[in-house]
Protein backbone atom coordinates (compact mmCIF):
# COMPACT_ATOMS: atom_id res chain seq x y z
CA UNK A 1 0.00 0.00 0.00
CA UNK A 2 1.00 3.83 -0.84
CA UNK A 3 2.00 5.77 2.84
CA UNK A 4 -1.26 7.29 3.76
CA UNK A 5 -1.97 10.88 4.79
CA UNK A 6 -4.35 11.44 7.15
CA UNK A 7 -5.55 14.87 8.56
CA UNK A 8 -5.66 15.95 12.19
CA UNK A 9 -6.65 19.02 14.26
CA UNK A 10 -3.91 21.74 14.12
CA UNK A 11 -4.76 22.19 17.44
CA UNK A 12 -7.05 19.68 18.80
CA UNK A 13 -9.89 21.42 20.72
CA UNK A 14 -9.56 17.71 23.48
CA UNK A 15 -6.00 19.15 24.08
CA UNK A 16 -4.86 16.12 23.04
CA UNK A 17 -7.10 14.07 24.99
CA UNK A 18 -7.50 11.67 22.18
CA UNK A 19 -11.44 11.88 21.60
CA UNK A 20 -11.11 13.66 18.26
CA UNK A 21 -11.99 11.27 15.21
CA UNK A 22 -8.46 11.43 13.80
CA UNK A 23 -7.52 9.05 16.80
CA UNK A 24 -10.11 6.23 15.31
CA UNK A 25 -7.70 6.41 11.96
CA UNK A 26 -4.47 6.73 13.80
CA UNK A 27 -5.66 3.22 16.03
CA UNK A 28 -6.44 1.07 12.98
CA UNK A 29 -3.14 2.34 11.48
CA UNK A 30 -1.01 1.29 14.61
CA UNK A 31 -3.46 -2.07 14.76
CA UNK A 32 -2.35 -3.44 10.73
CA UNK A 33 0.97 -2.09 11.08
CA UNK A 34 0.46 0.63 8.64
CA UNK A 35 2.98 3.49 8.70
CA UNK A 36 1.29 6.90 7.65
CA UNK A 37 1.90 10.75 7.31
CA UNK A 38 -0.12 12.91 9.25
CA UNK A 39 -0.96 16.63 7.78
CA UNK A 40 -2.21 19.01 10.33
CA UNK A 41 -5.06 21.76 9.49
CA UNK A 42 -6.27 24.90 11.39
CA UNK A 43 -10.09 25.39 12.10
CA UNK A 44 -9.47 28.19 9.45
CA UNK A 45 -8.29 25.88 6.17
CA UNK A 46 -10.67 22.71 7.40
CA UNK A 47 -13.30 25.66 5.58
CA UNK A 48 -11.57 26.31 2.78
CA UNK A 49 -11.82 25.14 -0.85
CA UNK A 50 -8.58 22.76 -0.33
CA UNK A 51 -9.91 21.18 2.46
CA UNK A 52 -13.74 20.96 1.40
CA UNK A 53 -12.40 19.05 -1.94
CA UNK A 54 -11.10 16.30 0.48
CA UNK A 55 -13.91 16.65 3.27
CA UNK A 56 -17.09 18.20 2.23
CA UNK A 57 -18.42 18.79 5.69
CA UNK A 58 -15.29 20.37 6.81
CA UNK A 59 -13.95 18.03 8.98
CA UNK A 60 -10.94 16.00 9.92
CA UNK A 61 -10.18 13.28 9.51
CA UNK A 62 -9.28 12.99 5.61
CA UNK A 63 -7.76 10.22 4.35
CA UNK A 64 -5.25 10.30 0.76
CA UNK A 65 -3.51 6.68 -0.48
CA UNK A 66 -2.38 7.62 -4.23
CA UNK A 67 -5.73 8.21 -5.92
CA UNK A 68 -8.09 7.02 -3.22
CA UNK A 69 -9.66 9.89 -1.09
CA UNK A 70 -11.61 9.48 1.59
CA UNK A 71 -13.23 10.60 4.60
CA UNK A 72 -15.68 9.29 7.41
CA UNK A 73 -13.50 7.58 10.18
CA UNK A 74 -16.20 4.64 9.66
CA UNK A 75 -15.25 4.11 6.01
CA UNK A 76 -11.57 5.01 6.57
CA UNK A 77 -11.50 2.51 9.57
CA UNK A 78 -13.32 -0.08 7.71
CA UNK A 79 -10.92 0.29 4.13
CA UNK A 80 -7.80 -0.01 6.26
CA UNK A 81 -9.86 -2.91 8.32
CA UNK A 82 -10.59 -4.67 4.57
CA UNK A 83 -6.87 -4.10 3.16
CA UNK A 84 -4.90 -5.03 5.68
CA UNK A 85 -5.24 -8.50 8.33
CA UNK A 86 -5.17 -7.66 12.13
CA UNK A 87 -9.02 -5.77 12.34
CA UNK A 88 -11.30 -7.90 10.61
CA UNK A 89 -11.94 -12.32 11.87
CA UNK A 90 -11.10 -14.19 8.42
CA UNK A 91 -14.44 -16.39 8.94
CA UNK A 92 -16.95 -14.18 6.78
CA UNK A 93 -20.19 -14.13 8.91
CA UNK A 94 -17.83 -12.97 11.81
CA UNK A 95 -16.34 -10.26 9.32
CA UNK A 96 -20.33 -9.18 8.81
CA UNK A 97 -21.00 -8.98 12.42
CA UNK A 98 -17.51 -7.10 13.52
CA UNK A 99 -18.69 -4.28 10.24
CA UNK A 100 -22.56 -4.59 12.53
CA UNK A 101 -20.68 -3.36 15.48
CA UNK A 102 -18.84 -0.26 13.51
CA UNK A 103 -22.11 0.63 12.67
CA UNK A 104 -23.72 -0.02 15.92
CA UNK A 105 -21.36 2.12 17.34
CA UNK A 106 -21.31 5.19 15.15
CA UNK A 107 -25.54 5.00 13.89
CA UNK A 108 -26.73 3.99 18.13
CA UNK A 109 -24.17 4.43 20.25
CA UNK A 110 -22.25 7.88 19.65
CA UNK A 111 -25.10 10.14 18.36
CA UNK A 112 -26.92 10.88 21.78
CA UNK A 113 -23.26 10.72 23.59
CA UNK A 114 -22.37 13.74 21.43
CA UNK A 115 -25.99 14.99 21.74
CA UNK A 116 -24.93 15.56 25.22
CA UNK A 117 -21.47 16.92 24.78
CA UNK A 118 -22.97 19.13 22.58
CA UNK A 119 -25.49 20.36 24.70
CA UNK A 120 -23.13 20.67 27.79
CA UNK A 121 -20.73 22.84 25.67
CA UNK A 122 -23.30 24.85 23.94
CA UNK A 123 -26.48 25.21 26.71
CA UNK A 124 -24.41 24.38 29.34
CA UNK A 125 -25.59 27.96 30.97
CA UNK A 126 -29.77 27.40 29.66
CA UNK A 127 -32.11 28.01 32.09
CA UNK A 128 -33.49 24.52 30.55
CA UNK A 129 -30.24 22.43 30.48
CA UNK A 130 -30.55 20.75 33.72
CA UNK A 131 -34.48 20.18 32.96
CA UNK A 132 -32.98 18.49 29.87
CA UNK A 133 -30.00 16.68 31.48
CA UNK A 134 -31.73 13.40 33.04
CA UNK A 135 -33.58 12.73 29.65
CA UNK A 136 -30.34 13.29 27.64
CA UNK A 137 -28.59 10.90 29.99
CA UNK A 138 -31.41 8.18 29.80
CA UNK A 139 -31.40 7.94 26.66
CA UNK A 140 -27.30 7.51 26.38
CA UNK A 141 -27.94 4.60 29.26
CA UNK A 142 -30.69 2.92 27.37
CA UNK A 143 -27.87 2.24 24.91
CA UNK A 144 -25.13 1.27 27.30
CA UNK A 145 -27.70 -0.62 29.23
CA UNK A 146 -28.10 -2.92 25.91
CA UNK A 147 -24.75 -2.79 24.78
CA UNK A 148 -23.26 -4.07 28.55
CA UNK A 149 -25.92 -6.80 28.58
CA UNK A 150 -24.54 -7.84 24.94
CA UNK A 151 -20.84 -8.13 26.26
CA UNK A 152 -21.92 -9.73 29.48
CA UNK A 153 -18.40 -10.96 30.71
CA UNK A 154 -16.95 -11.57 27.12
CA UNK A 155 -13.46 -9.85 26.19
CA UNK A 156 -14.73 -8.64 22.89
CA UNK A 157 -18.41 -8.19 21.07
CA UNK A 158 -17.45 -10.91 18.76
CA UNK A 159 -15.01 -12.93 20.44
CA UNK A 160 -11.74 -12.04 18.60
CA UNK A 161 -10.90 -8.25 18.42
CA UNK A 162 -12.10 -6.20 15.79
CA UNK A 163 -12.71 -2.57 13.85
CA UNK A 164 -16.20 -3.06 15.87
CA UNK A 165 -14.55 -2.90 19.36
CA UNK A 166 -12.13 -0.22 18.15
CA UNK A 167 -15.00 2.15 17.00
CA UNK A 168 -17.48 1.19 20.22
CA UNK A 169 -14.21 1.72 22.37
CA UNK A 170 -13.34 5.03 20.63
CA UNK A 171 -17.06 5.52 21.12
CA UNK A 172 -17.56 4.98 24.63
CA UNK A 173 -14.27 7.41 25.34
CA UNK A 174 -16.67 10.21 23.82
CA UNK A 175 -18.59 9.65 26.92
CA UNK A 176 -15.88 10.54 29.53
CA UNK A 177 -16.75 12.71 32.29
CA UNK A 178 -20.20 12.48 32.13
CA UNK A 179 -20.28 9.54 34.86
CA UNK A 180 -22.89 7.37 32.89
CA UNK A 181 -20.00 4.40 32.13
CA UNK A 182 -18.99 3.84 35.16
CA UNK A 183 -22.85 2.25 35.81
CA UNK A 184 -21.49 -1.00 34.05
CA UNK A 185 -18.75 -2.40 35.37
CA UNK A 186 -18.14 -4.30 32.36
CA UNK A 187 -17.76 -1.90 29.84
CA UNK A 188 -15.29 -0.11 32.10
CA UNK A 189 -13.13 -2.63 31.53
CA UNK A 190 -14.05 -3.35 27.90
CA UNK A 191 -13.17 0.49 27.37
CA UNK A 192 -10.03 -0.34 29.70
CA UNK A 193 -8.91 -3.50 27.38
CA UNK A 194 -9.22 -1.55 24.09
CA UNK A 195 -7.25 1.37 25.82
CA UNK A 196 -4.32 -1.13 27.27
CA UNK A 197 -3.32 -2.51 23.53
CA UNK A 198 0.07 -1.73 22.24
CA UNK A 199 -1.65 -0.76 19.14
CA UNK A 200 -3.97 2.02 20.77
CA UNK A 201 -0.96 3.53 22.78
CA UNK A 202 0.86 4.50 20.37
CA UNK A 203 -1.71 6.09 18.27
CA UNK A 204 -2.55 8.23 21.48
CA UNK A 205 1.03 9.11 22.03
CA UNK A 206 1.03 10.35 18.45
CA UNK A 207 -2.16 12.63 18.58
CA UNK A 208 -0.72 13.81 22.17
CA UNK A 209 2.54 14.58 20.57
CA UNK A 210 1.06 17.20 18.43
CA UNK A 211 -0.82 19.29 21.04
CA UNK A 212 2.11 18.78 23.53
CA UNK A 213 4.19 20.51 20.46
CA UNK A 214 1.71 22.97 19.74
CA UNK A 215 1.82 24.30 23.72
CA UNK A 216 5.52 25.06 23.64
CA UNK A 217 5.38 27.13 20.56
CA UNK A 218 2.25 29.65 21.73
CA UNK A 219 3.94 32.20 23.27
CA UNK B 1 -27.99 -16.58 -1.73
CA UNK B 2 -30.39 -18.11 0.86
CA UNK B 3 -33.85 -15.81 1.22
CA UNK B 4 -33.06 -13.73 4.06
CA UNK B 5 -35.83 -12.77 6.53
CA UNK B 6 -35.82 -9.15 7.79
CA UNK B 7 -37.91 -7.95 10.27
CA UNK B 8 -40.01 -4.55 10.42
CA UNK B 9 -42.76 -2.79 12.73
CA UNK B 10 -45.96 -4.51 13.00
CA UNK B 11 -47.62 -1.53 13.58
CA UNK B 12 -45.25 1.62 12.14
CA UNK B 13 -45.21 4.65 14.30
CA UNK B 14 -45.20 6.88 11.08
CA UNK B 15 -47.89 4.82 9.96
CA UNK B 16 -46.52 3.39 6.56
CA UNK B 17 -44.98 6.74 5.32
CA UNK B 18 -41.86 4.37 4.53
CA UNK B 19 -39.64 6.57 7.62
CA UNK B 20 -38.86 3.17 9.58
CA UNK B 21 -35.12 1.91 8.88
CA UNK B 22 -36.80 -1.63 7.57
CA UNK B 23 -37.58 0.92 4.27
CA UNK B 24 -33.31 1.43 3.77
CA UNK B 25 -33.45 -2.87 3.36
CA UNK B 26 -36.74 -3.66 1.97
CA UNK B 27 -35.15 -0.44 -1.67
CA UNK B 28 -31.77 -2.25 -1.21
CA UNK B 29 -33.18 -5.42 -1.08
CA UNK B 30 -35.27 -4.39 -4.51
CA UNK B 31 -32.52 -2.36 -5.99
CA UNK B 32 -30.64 -5.67 -6.34
CA UNK B 33 -33.17 -8.06 -7.00
CA UNK B 34 -33.22 -10.02 -4.01
CA UNK B 35 -36.74 -12.18 -2.57
CA UNK B 36 -37.07 -11.81 1.19
CA UNK B 37 -39.30 -12.48 3.75
CA UNK B 38 -40.85 -9.94 6.73
CA UNK B 39 -41.86 -11.03 10.06
CA UNK B 40 -43.10 -8.26 11.95
CA UNK B 41 -42.58 -7.56 15.18
CA UNK B 42 -44.74 -5.82 17.97
CA UNK B 43 -43.08 -2.94 20.06
CA UNK B 44 -43.57 -5.32 22.90
CA UNK B 45 -41.95 -8.27 21.21
CA UNK B 46 -38.99 -5.91 20.08
CA UNK B 47 -37.99 -5.65 23.60
CA UNK B 48 -37.87 -9.32 24.52
CA UNK B 49 -35.37 -11.87 24.59
CA UNK B 50 -36.05 -13.49 21.77
CA UNK B 51 -35.71 -10.20 19.60
CA UNK B 52 -32.88 -8.73 22.07
CA UNK B 53 -30.59 -11.92 20.54
CA UNK B 54 -31.02 -10.53 17.36
CA UNK B 55 -31.17 -6.92 17.98
CA UNK B 56 -29.17 -6.11 21.49
CA UNK B 57 -30.79 -2.47 21.64
CA UNK B 58 -34.15 -3.73 20.71
CA UNK B 59 -34.72 -2.08 17.08
CA UNK B 60 -35.87 -2.98 13.68
CA UNK B 61 -34.88 -4.10 11.51
CA UNK B 62 -32.94 -7.51 11.41
CA UNK B 63 -31.61 -9.55 8.60
CA UNK B 64 -31.41 -13.43 9.03
CA UNK B 65 -30.03 -15.48 6.07
CA UNK B 66 -29.03 -18.83 7.17
CA UNK B 67 -26.45 -18.97 9.60
CA UNK B 68 -25.75 -15.15 9.37
CA UNK B 69 -27.74 -12.51 11.78
CA UNK B 70 -27.33 -8.76 11.38
CA UNK B 71 -28.69 -5.96 12.53
CA UNK B 72 -28.27 -2.03 11.54
CA UNK B 73 -29.19 -1.01 8.38
CA UNK B 74 -26.25 0.34 7.67
CA UNK B 75 -24.26 -3.05 7.94
CA UNK B 76 -27.05 -4.76 6.58
CA UNK B 77 -27.15 -2.74 3.08
CA UNK B 78 -23.47 -2.72 2.95
CA UNK B 79 -23.98 -6.72 2.87
CA UNK B 80 -26.18 -6.58 0.54
CA UNK B 81 -24.18 -4.04 -1.74
CA UNK B 82 -21.10 -6.34 -1.61
CA UNK B 83 -23.12 -9.61 -2.02
CA UNK B 84 -24.43 -8.46 -5.37
CA UNK B 85 -24.56 -6.28 -8.01
CA UNK B 86 -26.46 -3.36 -8.52
CA UNK B 87 -25.14 -0.70 -5.53
CA UNK B 88 -21.27 -0.13 -5.50
CA UNK B 89 -19.37 0.90 -8.47
CA UNK B 90 -16.71 -1.78 -9.59
CA UNK B 91 -14.42 0.31 -9.80
CA UNK B 92 -11.98 -0.43 -6.63
CA UNK B 93 -11.30 3.60 -5.54
CA UNK B 94 -14.74 4.48 -6.74
CA UNK B 95 -16.74 1.75 -4.32
CA UNK B 96 -14.99 2.54 -1.17
CA UNK B 97 -16.31 6.35 -2.15
CA UNK B 98 -19.65 4.85 -2.18
CA UNK B 99 -19.34 3.39 1.11
CA UNK B 100 -18.01 6.66 2.64
CA UNK B 101 -20.95 8.35 1.47
CA UNK B 102 -23.09 5.79 3.51
CA UNK B 103 -21.30 6.51 6.59
CA UNK B 104 -21.76 10.61 5.95
CA UNK B 105 -25.38 9.36 5.39
CA UNK B 106 -25.50 7.70 9.05
CA UNK B 107 -22.93 9.45 11.06
CA UNK B 108 -22.75 13.06 9.51
CA UNK B 109 -26.11 13.99 8.14
CA UNK B 110 -28.38 12.20 10.31
CA UNK B 111 -27.81 12.36 13.64
CA UNK B 112 -28.98 16.27 13.99
CA UNK B 113 -32.07 15.21 11.67
CA UNK B 114 -33.13 12.72 14.43
CA UNK B 115 -32.49 14.90 17.23
CA UNK B 116 -35.16 17.71 15.95
CA UNK B 117 -37.29 14.63 15.01
CA UNK B 118 -37.28 13.36 18.88
CA UNK B 119 -36.85 16.94 20.21
CA UNK B 120 -40.40 17.82 18.56
CA UNK B 121 -41.98 14.59 19.55
CA UNK B 122 -40.71 14.75 23.04
CA UNK B 123 -40.13 17.98 23.97
CA UNK B 124 -42.34 20.29 22.04
CA UNK B 125 -44.38 21.53 24.68
CA UNK B 126 -42.05 22.37 27.14
CA UNK B 127 -41.65 26.37 27.36
CA UNK B 128 -37.85 26.31 25.98
CA UNK B 129 -38.79 24.35 22.39
CA UNK B 130 -39.23 27.54 20.45
CA UNK B 131 -35.51 29.13 21.87
CA UNK B 132 -33.45 25.89 20.96
CA UNK B 133 -35.55 25.20 17.72
CA UNK B 134 -33.49 27.51 15.72
CA UNK B 135 -29.93 26.13 16.77
CA UNK B 136 -31.11 22.72 15.78
CA UNK B 137 -32.34 23.68 12.61
CA UNK B 138 -29.19 24.96 11.56
CA UNK B 139 -27.01 22.31 12.87
CA UNK B 140 -29.11 20.73 9.86
CA UNK B 141 -28.89 23.08 7.55
CA UNK B 142 -24.42 23.25 7.90
CA UNK B 143 -24.85 19.96 6.84
CA UNK B 144 -27.25 19.85 4.33
CA UNK B 145 -25.60 22.96 2.76
CA UNK B 146 -22.31 20.92 2.95
CA UNK B 147 -23.78 18.32 0.63
CA UNK B 148 -25.89 20.87 -1.93
CA UNK B 149 -22.38 22.50 -2.24
CA UNK B 150 -20.80 18.54 -2.66
CA UNK B 151 -23.89 17.64 -5.28
CA UNK B 152 -24.01 20.37 -7.16
CA UNK B 153 -25.94 19.85 -10.40
CA UNK B 154 -24.46 16.13 -10.83
CA UNK B 155 -27.16 13.20 -10.59
CA UNK B 156 -26.00 11.23 -7.40
CA UNK B 157 -22.68 11.57 -5.46
CA UNK B 158 -20.56 9.18 -6.75
CA UNK B 159 -21.35 9.48 -10.96
CA UNK B 160 -23.59 5.97 -10.87
CA UNK B 161 -26.59 5.50 -8.36
CA UNK B 162 -25.11 3.87 -5.18
CA UNK B 163 -26.00 2.25 -1.77
CA UNK B 164 -24.20 5.91 -0.30
CA UNK B 165 -26.96 7.66 -2.73
CA UNK B 166 -29.96 5.05 -1.12
CA UNK B 167 -28.82 5.86 2.18
CA UNK B 168 -28.20 9.58 1.91
CA UNK B 169 -31.88 9.78 0.34
CA UNK B 170 -33.40 7.95 2.61
CA UNK B 171 -32.12 10.13 5.57
CA UNK B 172 -32.83 13.33 3.55
CA UNK B 173 -36.44 11.44 3.74
CA UNK B 174 -36.30 11.56 7.64
CA UNK B 175 -35.96 15.71 7.22
CA UNK B 176 -39.33 15.72 5.61
CA UNK B 177 -41.85 18.73 7.19
CA UNK B 178 -39.27 20.42 8.74
CA UNK B 179 -39.22 22.63 5.80
CA UNK B 180 -35.21 22.68 5.65
CA UNK B 181 -34.22 20.29 2.34
CA UNK B 182 -36.75 22.98 0.50
CA UNK B 183 -33.85 25.67 1.41
CA UNK B 184 -32.05 23.70 -1.26
CA UNK B 185 -33.61 22.68 -4.72
CA UNK B 186 -30.69 20.31 -5.73
CA UNK B 187 -31.24 18.24 -3.16
CA UNK B 188 -34.93 18.27 -3.23
CA UNK B 189 -34.81 17.29 -7.00
CA UNK B 190 -32.21 14.64 -5.61
CA UNK B 191 -34.65 13.05 -3.14
CA UNK B 192 -37.02 12.68 -5.82
CA UNK B 193 -34.48 11.21 -8.22
CA UNK B 194 -33.98 8.69 -5.57
CA UNK B 195 -37.88 8.12 -4.98
CA UNK B 196 -39.19 7.63 -8.32
CA UNK B 197 -36.67 4.59 -9.11
CA UNK B 198 -38.83 1.43 -9.40
CA UNK B 199 -36.85 -0.68 -6.77
CA UNK B 200 -38.11 2.32 -4.17
CA UNK B 201 -41.08 2.41 -5.47
CA UNK B 202 -41.72 -1.79 -4.99
CA UNK B 203 -39.97 -1.46 -1.37
CA UNK B 204 -41.94 2.02 -0.45
CA UNK B 205 -45.66 -0.74 -1.36
CA UNK B 206 -44.36 -3.60 0.57
CA UNK B 207 -44.03 -1.77 3.84
CA UNK B 208 -47.09 0.42 2.84
CA UNK B 209 -48.71 -2.63 2.56
CA UNK B 210 -48.02 -3.61 6.52
CA UNK B 211 -49.73 -0.31 7.72
CA UNK B 212 -53.05 -0.67 5.71
CA UNK B 213 -53.45 -4.25 6.24
CA UNK B 214 -53.23 -3.53 10.22
CA UNK B 215 -55.63 -0.52 9.47
CA UNK B 216 -58.16 -2.39 7.65
CA UNK B 217 -58.07 -5.28 11.11
CA UNK B 218 -58.32 -2.55 13.92
CA UNK B 219 -61.84 -2.92 15.56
Amino acid sequence: MIKPTITAFEASPDEGEGLARDMRVRWALEEVGQPYDVRLVSFEAMKQPAHLRLQPFGQIPTYEEGTLTLFESGAIVLHLAETHAGLLPRDVNARRRAITWMFAALSTVEPPIVELEAASLLEGDKPWHRDRLPMMEERILARLRALSHRLGDAEWLEGEFTAGDLMMVMVLRRAEGTGLIEQFPNLVAYKARGEARPAYARAYASQAAVFSALKKNLP
